[in-house]
C-alpha cells in the first residue's frame, strides 16, 4: 500500500511522530508554503482513512466544553484525538484566538492530543481548503481522529460538511427567536444531534422536538439522525455522543457511503483548487483596471464588462 | 446624463413607482431571470448615487430594532428609505425568515418605505452581488437610501463592506466572551460605531472603551470613526445615529473617496462577475469525473489533479 518512494526529510519526521515537525507543517500549509506542499503531496498515499469528526452551531452552546469532555472521554479509550479550532471571525487580521478557548484538563505534554487553532482570513473556501491539509498532516501524524470546532455562522457550518466525514450539530434547549432562523441551516448539515446543557430546564422538549424534526429525514435517507442530550457540568452523555459519531461512521462503512462521500469531497476540493488557480489569474490580468473605468463612468453595466472580459479571455486572446 | 435610448417597459413601471414591478424585478434578479437582467442593464446609467448603509454586528445586539427606529426618524424627515435584511443562514433552502423580524410602526401602504428580505444560499459572494442589483433597482425607484441588515457572521460582515457606502457596527454593552472574538473583524468593518442597547449598566464604559479603540485608527486614516450610543426602549440616540451615517456620507464626497470607493467595488464586482462565469465553465467541464478517480485511488493529489486541469485547460485544450 505504502510507497517505495523516498519521503521528503520533514515528512518522515511527521510519520515518526516529531510534534514540532506537525506544527511547523500545519503553519507551512496555512502559509501556502512550497515545503508543506511537497510534504502534503508526499503523504497524500497514507491518507484517507481517518475520522474528520465536525462540530457546527451557534455561539454559546458550549461546544468548546463539549470538545474538553470529548477529549477526556476519548483519552480514557485510549484514541489518539486532534483538534483544529476554526476562527472565521478576523477575515482581515488573520488572527485566531480560539484554540485558548479548549482549556485541557490533561498534562500538557500527553502526546495522545494535539490542539491548533486556525483562522480562514475570510476566503471563500478557506476553511475547507486548510481543515482538510490540516486533517491529512494530523493523520499522518497518527491522529486518526480529528475533531473540528467553529464559531456558529452559517456559511462555515456548512463548509464543514465538505470536510467532515460525521457532522454533529450542537444546540441548546432555550435558543432566541434569531437563533432559530440558524436552525434550518443546520438541520440540513447533521448526521447526529446533540442537545448541550441538558441539566437546563427544557431539554427533554427540546429533545423530543428535535428528534421529531429529525424523524422527518436527513441529508441520507439510510441514516436516521440520532439526538443526545450531554452537559458538561454534571457531566453526562459524553460517551453516547461518542457511540452517536461511532455509529455513523460504521454505517458509512458499512452501506458504502464513505467511499461516496469520499468522491464527493475530492470532486469539491479538486473544483476548488482549480478554480482558485482561474480566479488568481483573472485578479492579475493588467486589462482589469481599464474594464472598471468604463463602468465606473456608467458607459456600460459591470455584467456586460465581465461578459465581454471571459469571452475575450475564452477566444485566447488574454 | 440620462441616456436618450428607450427602457424596457418593466424599468420605465420601475422608474415610475410601481411597486409590484419593483418586487417582482427584485425576485427576478435573485433567480437570474434574463429579463431582470435586461432592467438591470437599461438602468444602471441612472444609478449610482444613493446610500448604502449596512448595519453588521453578531446575533441579539437589536439591529432590528435599530433599523425599525431609524426608519421612523427617516420618515420623520420626509425621505425615502429601503431595508434590505440579508439572511445568510439557511444555504440549502434557500429560506428567509428575517423580514418577519422588521416590525413597521407605520401604516402598511407608506410609499416611502420598502422591505424586502433575501437569502443569499451560501454562494460566496452571494450577499454582495444580490445586495448590490437590489440596491440599484431600489434606487431606480427612487429610494436614495437602502439600509441593510445582516444576521451576525463574520463572513457575510465583511461582504458588506463591498457593497456599503456606510458601514454601521452594532455591539452591546456586555458582549460575552465569545463575541469578543468577532470584534476584531467588526473593527476592520466599522465606519461607525453604534452601541446599542445603551440603558443597559455598562453602557458608558462600553462606550469609552469603543472610542479609545477607535482613535487607534480606521481603516480610513482621515476618518475618525464615530461612536454612538442608541438605545430603542426609551428611545434615545436615533437622530445622532443619523447624524453620524451623514457625516461619513459627506466626508465621502468632501474628500473624493466616494469615488475612489465605487472604483474598488466596481472593480470588486467585475472580478466576482468574470469569476462565476469561469467557474461555471469549470463545474461543467466533462473531464472532471474522471480526474477525481486517480485522486481517490490515492495516486495522484488533489493540488496535483488540479494542477494538471489549470494547465491543460490554459493551453486550450479545453
Amino acid at each position: 500500500m505504502s510507497p517505495a518512494r523516498r519521503l521528503p526529510p520533514a515528512a518522515q519526521a511527521l510519520i515518526d511522530g516529531d510534534r514540532r515537525a506537525l506544527a511547523r507543517l500545519i503553519t507551512g500549509a496555512e502559509n501556502d508554503d512550497p515545503g508543506a506542499r511537497e510534504v502534503l503531496r508526499a503523504i497524500y498515499p497514507r491518507t484517507g482513512h481517518a475520522w474528520l469528526v465536525g462540530l457546527a452551531g451557534p455561539l454559546g452552546v458550549g461546544k468548546s466544553s463539549l470538545i474538553n469532555a470529548l477529549l477526556a472521554h476519548l483519552r480514557s479509550l485510549g484514541k489518539k484525538v486532534a483538534v483544529v479550532a476554526v476562527d472565521p471571525s478576523s477575515p482581515f487580521s488573520g488572527g485566531s484566538v480560539l484554540g485558548d478557548r479548549i482549556r485541557l484538563d490533561r498534562p500538557p505534554d500527553d502526546p495522545g492530543i494535539f490542539i491548533r487553532s486556525m483562522a480562514t482570513r475570510g476566503h471563500a473556501g478557506g476553511l475547507a481548503r486548510a481543515t482538510r491539509e490540516v486533517a491529512r498532516l494530523l493523520e499522518a501524524a497518527g491522529f486518526g481522529i480529528v475533531l473540528v470546532e467553529t464559531v456558529g455562522s452559517g456559511q462555515v457550518d456548512v463548509e464543514i460538511r465538505q470536510v467532515a466525514t460525521t457532522s454533529v450539530v450542537v444546540l441548546v434547549p432555550h435558543l432566541g427567536d434569531e437563533v432559530q432562523t440558524l436552525k434550518a441551516g443546520l438541520f440540513e448539515i447533521a448526521d447526529v444531534f446533540c442537545v448541550n446543557k441538558s441539566d437546563l430546564p427544557g431539554a427533554d422538549r427540546a429533545r423530543r422536538d428535535l428528534t421529531e424534526l429529525a424523524s422527518l429525514g436527513s441529508v441520507d435517507p439510510g441514516w436516521r439522525v440520532p439526538v443526545v442530550a450531554t452537559s458538561t457540568t454534571i457531566p453526562s452523555g459524553i460517551p453516547e455522543l461518542w457511540q452517536a459519531i461511532e455509529a455513523h461512521e460504521h454505517y458509512l462503512d458499512s452501506s458504502g457511503k464513505r467511499l461516496e462521500g469520499e468522491r464527493r469531497r475530492l470532486t469539491q476540493e479538486i473544483l476548488a483548487l482549480a478554480e482558485s488557480r482561474f480566479v488568481a489569474d483573472l485578479s492579475r490580468d493588467p486589462s482589469l483596471p481599464r474594464r472598471v473605468e468604463p463602468v465606473l463612468a456608467r458607459r456600460i453595466d459591470p455584467e456586460t464588462a465581465a461578459r465581454r472580459w471571459w469571452q475575450e479571455r475564452r477566444k485566447g486572446r488574454a
